[in-house]
């Protein structure tokens, strides 16, 4: 499907399918979908329905609003197509995808969905969907992920999830958790509702809590811009502050490396891992937040953060078959700390919070990434606070007891630091830290781990704590890290997928884990059974005017 | 693979597999596996592993235990052969297996190993579990189900789980859920040791917290003994209380029917359908509970119950394209509350205790169905209290407005009634009752429910309340339910599953939950996947000495 590489870094000037304007504290995102500009060819986007290259405009638009306009209180997404909101995912799109591309797909838009909400939730700007037609599916989907839908009241436009009917496959965007865990429609209403490809609308919509008002077309406008104002009155933002532009990120990329700033990678075909090195900060921090944000991307923990998102983002949709990635730091500990206490000295500051959510989402992408993550953290490296995440994140982790005797015996040895930041900000999507997460049910462990902030954690205690996996000494090392690369290469990649799915997620669990976990795992099956995805099911059937074929055991 | 039909009605004498002993207050299950014995030809169940016929028996002894065994205080689970605990499921079994049957045998060994937790937690039976040989994969699974693991320490004896090294699956029966959130591994000694097809076992096991102690041959069998007292000494199971005998159960069964005394189930393979009738009690309820119990198994909430679990397990494993069951019931609602009353009021009674969880579990075992459920309620029916659960637990459920003026207009209009049964004891395995979690997030849709315990509620009022989906009156009524049952026939099986997997489970998860949901939906995913169940897949190259051919694509 994807001869050519996926490109994430866009830019407004450039977008294809949205489009962005400004009313003071009040911002619009207009989806207006171009027919002819999917991002592969075989299909038309009728209808604003989308694909990956809709949603990475989204995305980014999203993420600039944050950053770049610290005015806007309220988002209004609405359509710019007459009668129509957003038909959703394109099916033609997704019948034609093979398994993987649909999974990947469906994992970014979710992705983007639950950005939409940190936003609310933590930016002090609430989403409001203006839906001005009808929408279904992923259409409906959307408008789920912000705070207030307004749906118009024209005896036409409805609120679908015709998925089951149509097309064999589940609302898989988030939608069957929304409607049940955040909108709390009555769970055989939603069932209803989930059946009738035509979906609800009007005051049925609203007392079914599947909209939260229908608004007749002629008050319309008033009646969104109302809401608006109300929603941006909630807000927290700062009054007068300069924003931050997402200038454009620095790249290269070949077929065997990818290149940033901070953060590169060597692509390992042979041995379908990636080695990714990651760089700590050179200076000291600005002395301030203000002088921070005047540094704007440059700003260490921002420009590594999206040199971090845009690579995960190239490796998952790219390089599929590089099942393991192999995670490295280098530099000085010390400067990542005061890095990391400034944000968090700076917790008021619009754009210190901006950085820290950004990088939490990062690390999420992380977490839900099906890939093997192994942390290699030897003398030299630079595994303290914001960059100890990775190595958290990771399903297993080396540090070198000891120094590498042969090449550098009279380095430093290799040290953990943990910081006040890997007790805190950066949840997982469990809404618990990675060391919460990892210390789950064993609070003596945790702790004692809480014990040892801001010290350097050489390889036997960091093992002792529980904070890396193993501690070779440099004899064992290379063989080490070898058999668990190699080893890792030769297990089931599904099988992996499902392992790490699981064991990255102990505890509780909330609406954002039931979306990659229970609804996603469900919607990766359904995909992958003949029902949907065969030549006779009912993705392949949809709009042929022949039926789908289904085999009518139920499993 | 099941030519014939799969009988789950077994007794002791007949087991197969596993001995029963008892030693006062300590019964003990010996797992004994008869290699020839499985339950359909084609594979020899060598090093205790089992298949659903070695389950099917596991099953009937702990339910057994339960109500024949008042005297019983903790049960402990150990093998009979040398050298091996248990092996897990029978990989030739599983290999030779279609999707669904896999899929169906994994639920019903996580519902008995989830009903050996509920002994434990809320019978006063606690398991433990006498790994006293090597317990890999499902055996291993086996254990963690039990509150206390001992292992035998002797340099050879380990706990493993070797599904994804050697299979390319899960350990799909509880095994990674457990071992993170009930043991509290730690999220990277759990990856390590889910890769390491050999296991681990002695001090590292311990330390690991795979069990929880590893105790020399020599002191074994004492040890064992021990442990079991002290585990007895904790329970409140009564003294010299005489055990309820679970007699045989009584049903007729053919190819379009199956009848028990109060239960029966007209099979319309032409629909796809299953029309299920339950029939509330024929007489006043015993005086007391001790009167119940010599009742025994004739006490109708017990007799009602298993036949009810028998239908459910027979129509799951042996009718699987019939994928709508239609619930409806008979009875006088004053009889059914009544009976209800009489357990409530006995809570402190081991016998009473029984039958609600029993009740609970069946109900639950419900819930986790890959079938549509509808309940159908009409003149005459009994849906109250206990029986109102089956209409809660229907995805869609209808009560007919006034009464068939055609066919018997002078019938009083059919009515529900919520009981105190629907408020407390039968929760679902989210922890909430079916009330609770049908008014997710929605307190004063619950309250307003509340206040109507006990009241006849007809159907515009159990529509307004929200206890029922839809109230159609005669002229409607027959159409409605045709069209309900007729579409839900024409649509996707598998979509159906996903759909209902998600939206009965609104609200917390526990680890139950995400058994059910997280780990058996991306175990049912690998499963479906060329890399395990492909020609050429892991879990048929096993012991053929070729290695298995995956794709490198991570999904």
């Amino acid at each position: 499907m994807a001869g050519e590489r996926v490109e994430f870094r866009v830019s407004p000037e450039h977008y294809k399918h949205w489009r962005v304007s400004h009313d003071g504290p009040v911002a619009t995102l207009m989806m207006d979908v171009d027919e002819q500009g999917g991002l592969v060819p075989g299909y038309e986007l009728k209808l604003n329905s989308y694909d990956l290259g809709v949603d990475i405009e989204l995305y980014d638009a999203v993420q600039r609003l944050r950053f770049e306009h610290p005015e806007v209180r309220a988002v209004v997404i609405t359509s710019g197509k007459p009668k129509i909101f957003c038909a959703g995912a394109n099916i033609r799109m997704l019948a034609a995808s093979p398994h993987g591309w649909k999974v990947n797909f469906c994992k970014f838009t979710n992705e983007t969905r639950n950005g939409i909400e940190d936003a609310t939730a933590n930016s002090g700007q609430t989403y409001l969907a203006a839906v001005n037609g009808t929408a279904s599916g992923g259409g409906y989907e959307l408008a789920l992920a912000c705070d207030h839908i307004m749906l118009v009241d024209d005896r036409s436009s409805a609120v679908s999830l015709p998925e089951l009917p149509l097309l064999g496959v589940l609302p898989g965007t988030g939608g069957l958790t929304r409607v049940s865990d955040k909108r709390h429609v009555r769970r055989d209403l939603a069932d209803y509702f989930s059946t009738k490809a035509e979906g609800v609308g009007g005051r049925k919509a609203v007392q079914w809590r599947l909209v939260d008002e229908a608004v007749p077309r002629p008050r319309w406008d008033e009646t969104v811009a109302e809401r608006a104002a109300g929603l941006a009155g909630r807000s927290n933002r700062p009054e007068g502050a300069a924003g931050v532009p997402l200038t454009p990120l620095g790249k290269t990329r070949d077929d065997d490396a990818i290149s940033y700033e901070y953060v590169s990678a060597r692509l390992d075909h042979d041995a379908g891992k990636v080695d990714i090195s990651v760089k700590g900060p050179q200076n000291d921090p600005p002395g301030d937040i203000a002088e921070a944000a005047r540094q704007g991307a440059g700003f260490w923990p921002l420009a590594v953060t999206r040199e971090l998102d845009d690579l995960i983002l190239d490796l998952r949709t790219n390089e599929a078959e590089l099942g393991t990635w192999v995670f490295r730091t280098e530099g000085d500990p010390a400067l990542v700390l005061a890095h990391d206490e400034l944000l968090l000295a700076s917790s008021g500051d619009w754009f210190a919070n901006e950085v820290l959510h950004y990088l939490k989402r990062t690390l999420r992408r992380l977490d839900v990434t099906s890939r093997s993550l192994i942390a290699v953290i030897e003398p030299g490296s630079c595994f303290a606070g914001a960059l100890l995440e990775l190595a958290l994140a990771a399903d297993r982790s080396f540090q070198l007891a000891g120094v590498f005797e042969d090449r550098d015996p009279g380095a430093e040895p290799a040290a953990i630091t943990l910081g006040d930041i890997n007790t805190g900000p950066l949840t997982m999507s469990n809404g618990l830290t990675r060391l919460q997460t990892r210390f789950w049910g064993d609070e003596a462990g945790y702790a004692a781990a809480g014990k040892r902030l801001g010290a350097a954690l050489e390889a036997e205690d960091a093992a002792e704590l529980g904070l890396v996996t193993f501690a070779p000494d440099d004899i064992d090392w290379d063989e080490e890290i070898r058999i668990a690369t190699e080893e890792r290469a030769s297990f089931s990649p599904d099988a992996l997928t499902g392992l790490e799915a699981n064991y990255r997620f102990a505890g509780p669990e909330t609406m954002e884990t039931k979306i990659f976990g229970r609804l996603s795992a469900w919607q990766n099956w359904i995909f992958n059974r003949p029902s949907a995805s065969g030549p006779d099911g009912a993705l392949r059937r949809f709009g042929t005017g022949q039926r789908a074929v289904f085999d009518r055991k139920r499993v």
